[in-house]
């Protein structure tokens, strides 16, 4: 038989590198659960009439569609087959497919169970999603997701909050440089309005916000390529080349489009979320006011979020934004919510990138007690005993396997410390601990030795 | 739009449920982590080819098959599709299934990352599993596989070391009446070797693994039916009529199986083990052997675990035992393993019928601030801060509702304490706080209010 493999686009995930997903989920819970958020899980298989059409026609082809069972060739469209329309013939042989974001399942979830949770609804969901996606480097077929979201209410204390959340959670991961970037739909459908190009707001958005990548110029050719008039283009300029701090960008801004009862609003609702926020500090954050920010995203409202890791060359590790009907398309109207997600594949890269996993994780073995025979294996079990009664990782090897195969073993799995147990510590009651990375050798009783890793904790 | 449902057989998972649903993970993992178990995770699609005859005919059908993107009925099998043929159909248009458990996919894992990993190879998996079953009271088509197993040696300290953490896991979960049994699938190959009826330890061991369902005279029957001589059913009668102790029991067993090489080793092996645990003690668990355990699973070659809830009406809630060749199915042979299973969903019922769920679970958020208007809500997010930078989960009531409707929301949500902050509190620099159980109000300053949680956290 050929050496086994996984589908294209998925992945194994080793040890090594599970205790650093947790370690970086782990952190995002915790985070979350300061905040009030509580955790939900929607199945990995939802309806196909949940997913269709919510993704554009882009998104339906990219959706995992599970076969039917059993006899499902009894039901298919024989005309669809014979002509070979592959998609419609898929709607008679599938019912289901897995999760595409977490977006459209949790707003389904929020109307299926509308009569057991309690407005505002404050939730985090880390699940794996599946995209047909062409696999590259970075981008894959399976990869979690890790939102956190609060709907049913208006209020930019939701927003403030959030902005906390990025903050403590990418300063507890150790991150120093990063800036979160925040804008206002409102703001941008002021500006069109104020140019006089409201029925352009995607195309003009999507222009605007591609200034990053592409520059002023570029923005400024696509704009026209989209025929938006050349007086409209010049009052856009200032919101491509402004820079500066926050005041002076929000009074630049402001002087543009407050002229228009939706850019004053949003206007009004950016400046109270950034004086909240000036009036709280942040940790290791900055929050920078980014006029041409608009993510795509046809739903956003209200806030629009980013947040870059600046020493790194990446794209955006975290985003989200304020949504006033996603709901909706499952038939609740008027649910305004608000939502970010993490990153966790990039956030992942960047902390290797720069080096911030801590190093114990590695370690999660503190001691492995190398085995030279029956005796003093049955002794090593009780010791062991007593040092995961204590909330201590320890192990024994298993076999009286020559020296240099044991020390080999906890040298691959990072264990710091090897307990040497021969006759003569059999006979102490007392055991001879190794210090793999010092070559020092102490000796114990089992109560020191457990003391010693009480108050070596990290 | 009529309201929106999820495919039959799968669940949301709402807040309450899914702390109580981590409350077991978590604490599973913590002690695997402390016997040097690391997790892993494997993809949620795995090749057809790795997982279709793995499981018998039966399993085939019922494992859920993921369609081929794009123009799929190009290359599809047009003379199976004609003849109605759904299963020779699908391999046409299929090439990837969702996991159907996770010994496979660690089989193949093991076999693929050979170079990668270091044997012993110890290692623990929680994951979904997905199967088309017709769903059923406690059956489900998706849920939750909690695995840990050793592979790489065939020492049977792990099989000691299994047992510690069943006993572990299940006195750390408040579990107070629980039995492990333990049997030595070579000895029930001994068994039917000395009754002469080598050839039919399948249907034998089959019948004899029922004796808890339909008593001694339904295997008897059973055994009849599968045509084992009446001399030999006449030999096994002490396995299955034997009561008393784990040494009572041994020596009856073994004066009929030690003639057997295989049955004695298998007699070597158990008696080992109880040996060792005798030695070293166990917390709540009950070890008990028992000669009619066979757990159905041809794969087991040693070991074989199983483990009740007595005071629970309820089938085995973990499960498990020793395999020396799952990954020759993957071409990588003798490699000796042994395993255990926790059924999460079997022990989450037995907690909840036993109501050994912790209160505290319920309630995440420990005080919520009270709205009462802008200026408070301001001061209000300052002192959260400082209670979210210490640990502490708390949250304000977004808007300025109406009383009873903010205590409502505390309510539901379980949050024990409400902040209320009017003009008074702003003046006085200090919060008062409501016990929502007895309703007592008292008076802190924010210092007071982090000591004061401090204090009293579980």
């Amino acid at each position: 038989m050929s050496k086994p493999s996984i589908p294209k686009g998925t992945r194994d995930f080793l040890p090594q590198v599970m205790v650093k997903r947790n370690y970086i989920f782990d952190t995002i819970k915790a985070v979350f659960q300061t905040y009030g958020y509580l955790p939900i899980e929607t199945p990995t298989m939802e309806k196909t009439e949940t997913l269709m059409g919510k993704y554009g026609e882009e998104g339906d082809r990219l959706i995992f569609k599970v076969l039917n069972s059993g006899e499902f060739i009894k039901k298919s469209n024989k005309e669809a087959y014979e002509s070979e329309n592959s998609i419609r013939f898929a709607n008679s042989i599938v019912e289901k497919a897995l999760r595409y974001d977490l977006t459209v399942p949790f707003a389904r979830f929020v109307v299926q169970n509308r009569n057991e949770i309690d407005l505002p609804f404050k939730r985090y969901q880390i699940q794996p999603v599946w995209r047909a996606d062409r696999p590259q480097r970075g981008r894959y077929r399976e990869f979690y997701q890790c939102d956190v979201d609060v709907v049913g209410s208006d209020s930019l204390l939701y927003e403030v909050e959030l902005i906390q959340i990025f903050d403590k959670v990418l300063s507890s991961l150790k991150l120093e440089d990063f800036t979160i970037k925040i804008n206002n739909r409102k703001i941008l459908s002021g500006l069109v309005e104020v140019i006089g190009e409201s029925d352009k707001l995607i195309p003009i958005t999507v222009a605007i916000d591609k200034l990053d990548k592409i520059g002023e110029e570029g923005v400024v050719k696509q704009l026209r390529e989209k025929e938006v008039s050349e007086s409209a283009i010049e009052k856009l300029s200032p919101i491509l080349s402004i820079k500066g701090s926050n005041e002076k960008l929000l009074e630049a801004v402001s002087s543009i489009v407050s002229s228009s009862e939706i850019g004053a609003k949003g206007i009004e609702e950016l400046t109270e979320v950034l004086d909240m926020i000036q009036s709280l500090g942040l940790d290791k954050a900055k929050l920078e006011f980014d006029p041409s920010l608009a993510r795509g995203l046809n739903y956003y409202t209200g806030a629009i979020f980013e947040v870059k890791a600046n020493s790194v060359n990446m794209g955006s590790i975290c985003g989200g934004g304020r949504y006033d009907d996603l709901t909706s398309i499952f038939g609740m109207k008027d649910l305004s919510g608000v939502g970010v997600s993490f990153g966790a594949d990039r956030i992942y890269d960047v902390l290797e990138e720069l080096d911030l996993f801590p190093k114990e994780l590695l370690a999660s073995t503190q001691i492995m007690f190398a085995n030279f025979g029956s005796a003093e294996a049955k002794q090593s079990m009780k010791w062991l005993k007593e040092l995961r009664e204590n909330d201590i990782p320890a192990e024994i090897y298993p076999d009286t396997a020559k020296m240099k195969k044991q020390m080999t073993y906890a040298n691959n799995k990072n264990i710091p410390f090897v307990a040497l147990v021969g006759e003569n510590e059999l006979a102490n009651d007392s055991i001879t601990v190794k210090n793999m990375e010092t070559g020092d050798q102490n000796n114990y009783t089992i109560k020191e030795l457990v003391a010693f890793f009480n108050a070596t904790r990290f």
